[in-house]
């Protein structure tokens, strides 16, 4: 059995590097692209088209699942790999982002425009219609759903991330919003780092994912090797956090790297303001990171930040950018040249695409561009039809798989 | 070179028969289902599904490729199979059944309920928005997408059909609303049979769908099988109408079968009022079918109606309701002992599929039922989620293509 995680080259010019991780589900070649598939589906694929790409890994949100079905749904199902047939290692976060990020929402519904972080807000005595209650101990919500009050602690957290199954899991953070204060940003910071230790620990009870009630038409209709994968160990991720403070960042890489983890991400840089500051973010924490186990950043993943990002030592990259301008027609085009990358967006509804019978990207050997023109995707989402979605999504995540593919075979060469 | 069609067996107990129509796309085996891809699409499906699911021809619709994207960008592309790379047989309809139709609800819209048809009441000065002129030559009508003014006439329809280059081609006639008066109804197939005669004498001059001006990038991309289907023989239907009127039908049965048409269609009986009727217009001609032509029932395709009218020599059907209803969660399960099909509708839009770990249908074993549950297809359609309707539809096609294979199967050991 391979170790968890292993790097097979470091470039001698950055912390760039190529790794393998190593999962009951199978192995991740890094840096790798991570698209997002938060309910349980990569938006408008199939999972056999999933693996017609090449993706390697895709990403599931705790809490759009704690809400619906339902962990306890998908363990009854035997875990999220057989319940959606995403048969490829996967990634679930641990709910707080959205927690936070829908209680942000709220307020800014509610004309609240408050930059303060919203837990603050919360303190401050104000009234978020969702967020029951924010304490030390974890957040209580009720569901958009369904109304139903949910829980998350660092401990339900882990439990809901265990029942769901996923291979990579998160630690229970919170996210603090740009530009929070100091004051609020240490506190946070320090319920965080608690929170770890806490998932750490429960964890340690649960490290193997093991379906207590697999569905006996899913142990029918699986094959020997699937029903294995009803066991399968599950890798915690601990998250350094910090805000825009570059001592608290660097407090918080240290802290994080030290605790008993398969792995570290870091959260909270894509809610800041431009790209140059998150990339600084990124840079203060990047001579802490672990030589010897993988780093994910967390919701960012543009292709020109991949570029740039790769060279702190980040292995992969989570974003849901691909897929979601898919879905509004916005298609990528990349010219690769030696090992130079210029990147295109077209808006494929545009007419002057009415009877452009030339693939999307001429130098892509997708499904896509290997079939269809840019006039039968232009006429697909002027007419909404679903098959357009399909498509264009299918090509965008084809391109993040040659730009990953590239990025490691300038990495092996020493060109990074 | 086989011939166009061909009957490999007739039932001694029925009219029902099997057949194979052959066209430069490949061979149908008949009794078969039709699915319908309006718009270059059967919603929701790519093209390789649809392989996958076993269909074997596909029905676009004239009008609204003409709305968008246009004949002229479809002749362009290399034609339908090029552009929409559904690579099996396709079969298009005249346009004139939507520039009736939409006559039709723009009256509806506008609260008028008289209970002629639209043309009688244009005739009497009313006014539609969109239906500009109807004569004895054709219509004329604004496109409800650009407000371009598009003309329908016999030749016209035969041009567009040339240039979207299906296999199986419709005569423009005119369907007439229930209940039409027996006036009125007559003026309408004497129309519907001279324009028949246009049809054929337009179409002799351009039998072979070629198309002009075929994309570079088409060429370059297809396989020399492909790049000579972009020459392919056309097959025209011509279709006999009649409405409610039982000599009228005869009449028109009668008529139509006379003249020269590779096949022979049945239209405006699905715009009756109960199936009872519907079965009984079916009925009347059926003594006058051809046995050395395919026979098309246009827009019906419930599978008790299937079932039924094979008997009366029914060769093919196209009908929207497996993939509508597909996506709206409403999925079949069918139970097929001996040679008795049970039917049954499940709404999985309901709450009691939650957790329901079972296949949609025990009995299939489509993609869809081999791998995802109930429980998983209720969340996405809860969540509207478009790999649902993907999921649903694939399903729903596939009992489709089960019930016409137990249908052939039938009508080959005599049980028809």
């Amino acid at each position: 059995m391979p170790a968890f995680f292993e790097v097979s080259r470091h470039s001698v010019k950055s912390k760039a590097r190529l790794g393998t991780i190593t999962t009951s589900h199978g192995k991740i070649q890094t840096p790798a692209f991570v698209p997002v598939g938060t309910k349980g589906t990569v938006k408008a694929l199939t999972p056999s088209l999933l693996k017609e790409i090449g993706v390697q890994v895709s990403f599931v949100n705790t809490y759009h699942l704690v809400t619906h079905p339902g962990p306890e749904v998908i363990e009854k199902a035997g875990g999220i790999h057989a319940y959606s047939r995403m048969d490829i290692p996967l990634m679930s976060d641990s709910g707080g982002f959205q927690v936070f990020s829908l209680g942000r929402r709220n307020a800014k519904l509610r004309g609240d425009d408050s930059t303060v972080g919203i837990i603050t807000t919360l303190h401050k005595g104000d009234e978020l219609p969702l967020v029951e209650k924010i304490s030390e101990d974890g957040v209580k919500f009720r569901s958009l759903y369904d109304g139903q009050l949910i829980e998350f602690t660092p401990e339900k957290s882990m439990e809901y991330q265990r029942q769901i199954g996923a291979d990579l899991l998160m630690a229970f953070d919170e996210c603090t919003y740009h530009p929070a204060t100091r004051e609020y940003t240490e506190s946070a910071l320090r319920r965080t780092h608690e929170w770890l230790k806490r998932c750490i620990q429960y964890l340690a009870q649960h490290r193997v994912f093991k379906s207590t009630s697999p569905s006996v038409w899913g142990l029918r209709r699986l094959s020997q090797k699937q029903v294995s994968s009803h066991r399968h160990k599950q890798y915690l991720y601990g998250i350094i956090q910090g805000g825009i403070y570059e001592d608290l960042r660097i407090a918080s890489a240290k802290c994080i790297t030290q605790q008993d983890v398969s792995g570290v991400a870091i959260g909270g840089v894509s809610v800041g303001e431009t790209k140059r500051e998150m990339r600084e973010q990124v840079g203060w924490v990047a001579p802490y990171l672990p030589t010897d186990k993988p780093v994910h950043l967390l919701g960012i993943g543009q292709i020109d930040d991949i570029i740039d990002l790769v060279k702190y030592g980040i292995d992969t990259f989570d974003c849901v950018e691909p897929t979601r301008l898919a879905r509004m027609g916005t298609i990528y085009q990349i010219q690769i040249s030696n090992f130079k990358f210029q990147i295109f967006h077209i808006d494929i509804n545009k007419s002057l695409f009415r009877a452009d019978m030339t693939p999307v990207d001429e130098t892509c050997s997708c499904y896509v561009c290997r079939n269809f023109t840019k006039s039968y995707l232009h006429h697909l989402f002027k007419q909404r039809e679903i098959l357009g979605y399909t498509l264009a999504t299918h090509h965008n995540l084809a391109v993040m798989e040659r730009v990953m593919e590239r990025i490691r075979e300038m990495i092996q060469r020493g060109k990074i």
